[in-house]
C-alpha cells in the first residue's frame, strides 16, 4: 500500500493519504495478530488447520485490500468486490472512467492482482496437493503428509517461485514498453498479465493500444501465466523441454491453438476479416478467456452466437495447475477423459483390467474420483450461483455468465451489462456480495471452502 | 398405426391412407427382419450386442414412426424430429395449429409417446441395470449377468409393467373425462401424461382446459409417471408403503413440494396472484418441467428472471429411475450428495473408514464413480450440444435451453422461439437433426450410445 502512496505523492494526488492510513491499519492489525498467534503457528499445522487458515488468508487479504477504496468513498459492496476480484485475479471491475483515475488507485488494483497471482501459484504448488483438493494429490512432490517437512522444503520453492515471477513480470514490462506502452501502463499491465488478472488502466482495455505487437506480447505472457510455474522455473534454469513433456502443457497449447484458429477461420468467412487481424483478435480474446485474464481487444460478443456460446464454455476451462489461472484446469479434463474411457471399456468387458493413466503416472481410483467430484461440484456451483443471482432479477445470460466468470476467476461476463465492454457497477449490492463469495470459493478450488460447511469438519 | 387409421376413417379424413401405407411398410420390413434375424436372437445376447440392439431399437422406432408424417408432406427433418420427440417422450413439437389437425395424426403423436413411455420403463428396469449405465447397477435385481435368466424373468416383469401402465392410463383418462375433457382429449392426454410426454391436442396445451380439477389430476398423474414402476406395481398389489420407504421417492416428492411452494410464495409476493391460483400454476408447471412432461399451463417464462433460471435448472433433474421421465434422475443426486460428503470427510481424516450409503445399501466405489461420471458427461453433453446448436446461429438462451430440454427429454425450451408458447418449427433443419440425436442419446442415458463411439468397443 505504500507503493501506491508514493505514486500518488509523486503525482501530487491527495489519495496518498488513503493508502498511508490503510497501510497503518493493516500493519498494526497484522502486528497484533502476529504477536498473538505467532507462537501457535510455529508448532506446525494439521490438515484441518490448514483448510481453515487457507480460507482465512484469502478472506483477510481482500478485506484489507478494500480499505483504500473505502477511504476514497467507494461503497462497501463495491470496495470488497473490487479487492476480491483483484486478489483472486478475476479482473471483474465496478470502476469506470479508469483512464482518468488517480495513478495510485490504478497501481493498487494492479498490485493486488500481482500479489494474488503469486499467492495462487504458491497455494497450488505447496498447499493444495497436501490438502488433496480435486485431484491435486497428483502433484504431491513426495510424501507430503508431514507438515514440518513441507515448511522447510517449501521455503526454498517459494523463493524460486517469487524470483521467476519477478523475472517474468520484468520481461513482460519491457516487452510492453518496447512496443509503445507508456512506462506506467507497461508496469501495470505487466502486473496483471503475468497474474492472468485482467485489470487495465483503460476502460477499453487492450483496444487502447493500437500496436499489434503489444497485443501479441500480451498473448505470449498470458500463456506464460497459464503454464505450471514449477516447469517455468525449470525452463528458466535451462530445461525448457520439460515444459513440452508435460501432458497438460501439450494439451493446453494444442487446445488454445485449435480454438484460436477455428475462430480465426470463422471471422474470415463470416465477417470477411483479413487473416492477420482475425488471427490476432481471435487468439487474443480466446486466450484471454481460457486463461481467465479477461482483457478485451475489440468486443467478441458482437461476433455472433457461436462465439458467445464458445466464450461461455471457455470460461470453465482455465490453464494448467500451479499457474495463476482459475477455472477447472486442463489436467482435470485429461484425467476425466482417461477415466471415462476406461470406465466405458470396463462396462463392455467387466472382467478385463484396464488402467487409467495421466502422463507417465497411473491414476488411483481415489484420484479419478476426486477429479470427477470436483467437476460435478464446479458445474453445480455455477448452477447454484446462477439461481441465487437471478433472485436479484438478473436475466439468465447475465446471471449465468456472471456465475461462470466469478467461479472461474475470468473477469467480464456476457450480455449488455457485464460484457467485455461493460462493468459490474450496475448490479445490485447483494449480487456483488454473492459474486465476491463466488470468486473466493472458485479461487480456493471449491472444496477448501465447502469442507468448512460440513458440521462434521468441526467435530472432534 | 392402424389405430389412427381407424380414427381418421371414422372422422372421414383422407389421412387414413397415410397410416395404412405406413403400417404396411413397417409390417413388411418388420416381418423380413424377424425372419432374417429371429434365429440369431433366440441364442441370447452378450453385453456388446445388448448395447448395439438397445440403441438400434430406439433409432428404428422413430424412423418408422416418422413415415405417416412424411406421407402427409412434412419434411424429413420435421418428421423425424416429431417422431423422436414422441418415442423419447420429450414432447418438443414442430407442429402448430394442433387444434385443427386431423384426429388420426393427433392420436398417432399421443400413441408414440405412450408406447415410448412403457418402452423406457422396460428398458430402465430390465436392460440398463444389466448394462450398468450411470450407476443403474444399483437396481440390479439379482445376479443379472446371465442373459438367459434375464429373458425368462423379464417376460413376467414386462407383463406386469404393461398391465399397470394400462391400468394407470385408464384411471387418468377417466379422471380427465370426469372433470370436463372431451373423450378424445381425455384419451390423448392420458396417453401423454402417464408417459410424461407432453404432446397435447391444443396449441395452448393445458391452458385450454379451464377446470382446475383437470389440471390437478394432470399434476397427480405426472407424479405417478415419475415414480419407479416396480414400486407402483407393488402399490397396486396392495403394498403402497413400499413407495414411501424408497429413498428416491421421498427425495423426489420432498423436492417438488419445496420447489412448488417456493414458487407459489414468489408468485403471491411478486405478482400478487391469489394463493389457490398461484399454487396450481406453480405446482403444475414446476412438476411439468421436473418430470420432463412439458405441458404448459400459462407461460411461466413471463414470471421473472428467477423462474426462468429455475426452470432451466429443473430441466436437469428428472424423476425416479424406472419411470417414464428423463433427465439425471433423483437417485443420482442422492448418490452424488452421499458420495461427496464421504469424500470431503476422507479429505480431512484420510485414515478413517467412511462408508457411503444409499437407503439401506452400501455404495461400492465403482457405483459412486459411475454416477459421478454420468453427471459430468450429462452436463458436458448439454454444453457440447449448446455449442453445436449455436453454430446454426441460435442465440445462447435458445441453444442452451434446447440442448438441456432435448438431453433431458423435457419438451419446450426457453426464449421467444422454443419457449412454452412457441414451438421448434422455425429452427433450421440442421438444428432439428442435432436435437433429434440429443433426444435419443438422452433417452438412452448417454453411455449406451457414447460407448458405441469408442473404436475399442468394436474390436474383438
Amino acid at each position: 500500500m505504500l507503493i501506491p502512496a508514493v505514486v500518488d505523492l509523486a503525482a501530487r494526488n491527495a489519495d496518498w493519504q488513503a493508502f498511508v492510513f490503510s497501510s497503518l491499519i493493516t500493519g498494526l492489525l497484522g502486528l497484533l495478530l502476529s504477536v498473538a498467534l505467532g507462537g501457535a503457528l510455529s508448532e506446525g499445522l494439521n490438515t484441518r488447520q490448514t483448510f481453515v487458515l487457507t480460507t482465512l488468508a484469502w478472506i483477510t487479504l481482500p478485506a484489507f485490500g478494500a480499505l483504500p477504496f473505502l477511504w476514497l468513498g467507494v461503497g462497501y459492496a463495491d470496495a470488497v468486490f473490487e479487492a476480491v476480484s483483484g486478489f483472486t485475479t478475476t479482473g471483474s471491475t465496478v470502476l469506470s472512467g479508469l483512464d482518468s483515475l488517480p495513478p495510485g488507485l490504478l497501481v493498487w488494483r494492479s498490485l493486488m492482482q500481482w500479489m494474488g497471482g503469486v499467492g495462487i501459484v504458491v497455494m497450488a504448488i505447496v498447499l493444495l496437493p497436501f490438502l488433496r483438493i480435486g485431484g491435486m494429490q497428483l502433484f504431491q512432490t513426495e510424501s507430503s503428509d508431514r507438515s514440518e517437512k513441507i515448511v522447510s522444503r517449501s521455503v526454498e520453492l517459494i523463493r524460486l517461485i517469487g524470483l521467476s515471477y519477478l523475472f517474468l513480470t520484468t520481461c513482460c514490462m519491457f516487452a510492453y514498453w518496447a512496443t509503445g506502452m507508456s512506462p506506467f501502463d507497461a508496469i501495470n499491465h505487466a502486473f496483471t498479465t503475468i497474474a492472468t488478472g485482467g485489470y487495465s488502466t483503460h476502460d477499453v482495455s487492450f483496444s487502447y493500444f493500437k500496436n499489434p505487437a503489444t497485443a501479441w506480447f500480451a498473448v505470449l505472457f498470458m500463456i506464460v501465466g497459464a503454464l505450471p510455474f514449477v516447469l517455468l522455473i525449470q525452463a528458466l534454469r535451462g530445461q525448457p523441454f520439460m515444459l513440452w513433456r508435460d501432458p497438460q502443457v501439450r494439451a493446453f497449447l494444442g487446445f488454445v491453438i485449435i480454438v484460436s484458429l477455428s475462430v480465426t477461420i470463422y471471422l474470415g468467412i463470416k465477417h470477411r476479416v483479413p487473416f492477420d487481424d482475425a488471427l490476432l483478435m481471435s487468439t487474443f480474446n480466446m486466450i484471454s478467456v481460457v486463461t481467465g485474464t479477461g482483457y478485451a481487444y475489440g468486443d467478441y460478443t458482437t461476433w455472433g452466437a457461436p462465439i458467445v456460446v464458445l466464450a461461455l464454455l471457455l470460461k470453465f476451462v482455465g490453464g494448467c495447475t500451479g499457474s495463476t489461472t482459475g477455472g477447472i484446469k486442463v489436467f482435470r479434463f485429461l484425467v476425466f477423459f482417461g477415466t471415462v474411457r476406461a470406465h466405458l471399456r470396463r462396462m463392455v468387458r467387466p472382467n478385463r483390467v484396464i488402467s487409467e493413466e495421466y502422463g507417465a503416472s497411473r491414476l488411483t481410483s481415489e484420484l479419478s474420483f476426486s477429479v470427477l467430484a470436483f467437476l460435478v461440484v464446479y458445474m453445480g456451483a455455477v448452477g447454484v450461483f446462477t439461481l441465487i443471482l437471478s433472485a436479484f432479477d438478473l436475466d439468465l445470460i447475465t446471471a449465468l455468465s456472471a456465475a461462470a466468470t466469478a467461479v472461474g476467476n475470468v473477469g467480464p461476463g456476457l450480455g449488455p451489462v457485464i460484457g467485455p465492454t461493460g462493468n459490474f457497477a450496475p448490479l445490485p449490492d447483494g449480487a456483488k456480495w454473492i459474486l465476491s463469495f463466488a470468486m473466493l470459493i472458485g479461487r480456493l478450488e471449491l472444496f477448501t471452502v465447502i469442507i468448512l460447511l460440513d458440521p462434521d469438519f468441526w467435530s472432534r
